[in-house]
């Protein structure tokens, strides 16, 4: 909105509009985008229904920009941990455990930011939905594309389906989330950690490959 | 709620019931649970506000009971047309592509609607969490069950971790579904079937076995 500026004003405008959104992304982490308001944001952070107001606009802006808040908090907890994994093999390894470490450690509160909206707006088409429409293309893309060089360098095999591969990781992933979230209980992401492993085994040219070994992920592959 | 009877206002009361109900999983299916609201689908269906209160008589209530027509509704689509089908391996493939029909037909015209009312109350104890983790775990048993008769018939190797496989199976039916709608394509349902077939074969002492066939799921097995 703002470039660098002395302005107080603008700075306190920008740190207000950053204030919501930290407080927008916890609260439909847990109960959804439609239940951001303006008025429950400002009573819920102290601060004026105008100033809030300000900052957004309409409610749909405040959802559109609450989504791009969580991709760049996404971004950074799953996908940035995992910048200096060489590409290939273990990139796609990594970047499975990280997803299971930021659902883990609940990141969002009501863990996966984007399991619960995207649920939420999935059947409902507009703006909010292909925004996260997007974020769900990028993802898939981001796993694929480590699955690409994987395959390019030999570590999986020439006919593996990219897509069906990147395709049942997310499937373990967001289910793991699912389940650990409902019931409370950390066995989904084991049985996660286990599934990973053997999707990815089933289509790699040397199944006992470093980078599949049980345990942490590992840098080289 | 009323015994059967000829009482005229007691079957017009079970009928608005109905009535309500239909709605409310509809609704609910798009929007989620908290988007019902006892005012809003007594003005959809055209009736008096008090007459769908006296149905119900809280919000919590209307939720649960819309639960439970859901869980109903699911019941006939999914597990019922299996009953015929011999348990074991043919029964659990049956199970998931009777599981994909439903969501590919929109029983519910938001897909899926234990996704999205689960995404909507998983990160929010009480009693519809509850409801929904029971309705959970019970397809998961229908499920592992299934599976369960297919290794004690030699089917599937004596090894195989049964919940480890139903949670697989489910992961790519609910991303399949997830997918489908968010995507408004049919592709997901694609790979999901595909992925079901490698995710049996994986597991199964014969990969030839006619179950597995590839098109549609056959009765014995």
């Amino acid at each position: 909105m703002a470039g660098p500026t002395t302005d107080g004003r603008v700075l306190r405008g920008e740190e207000t509009r950053r204030a919501v959104l930290r407080r927008a992304v916890a609260v439909a982490s847990v109960e959804g985008l439609d239940a951001l308001s303006i008025g429950r944001l400002a009573t819920d952070l102290g601060l004026s229904k105008s100033g809030v107001f300000a900052g957004f606009g309409s409610k749909e802006e405040l959802q559109l920009a609450t989504v791009r808040a969580a991709r760049r908090i996404f971004a950074d907890a799953v996908v940035a941990p995992v910048a200096d994994t060489p590409p290939g093999l273990g990139r796609a390894r990594a970047l499975c455990e990280s997803w299971l470490a930021y659902s883990r450690a609940r990141v969002f509160p009501g863990g996966c930011f984007f399991y619960e909206v995207t649920a939420e707006f999935d059947a409902r088409p507009g703006a909010v939905r292909d925004a996260l429409a997007e974020c769900a293309v990028e993802w898939h893309g981001v796993l694929a594309d480590a699955l690409a060089r994987a395959r390019d360098a030999g570590a999986l095999r020439p006919g593996t389906d990219l897509d069906d591969l990147a395709f049942a990781l997310v499937a373990v992933l967001e289910t793991a989330n699912a389940q650990a979230v409902l019931h409370e209980d950390d066995t989904p992401y084991q049985r996660a950690g286990r599934l990973l492993l053997r999707l990815l085994r089933a289509e790699a040219t040397d199944p006992a490959d470093p980078a599949l070994s049980p345990g942490p992920a590992q840098g080289p592959a």
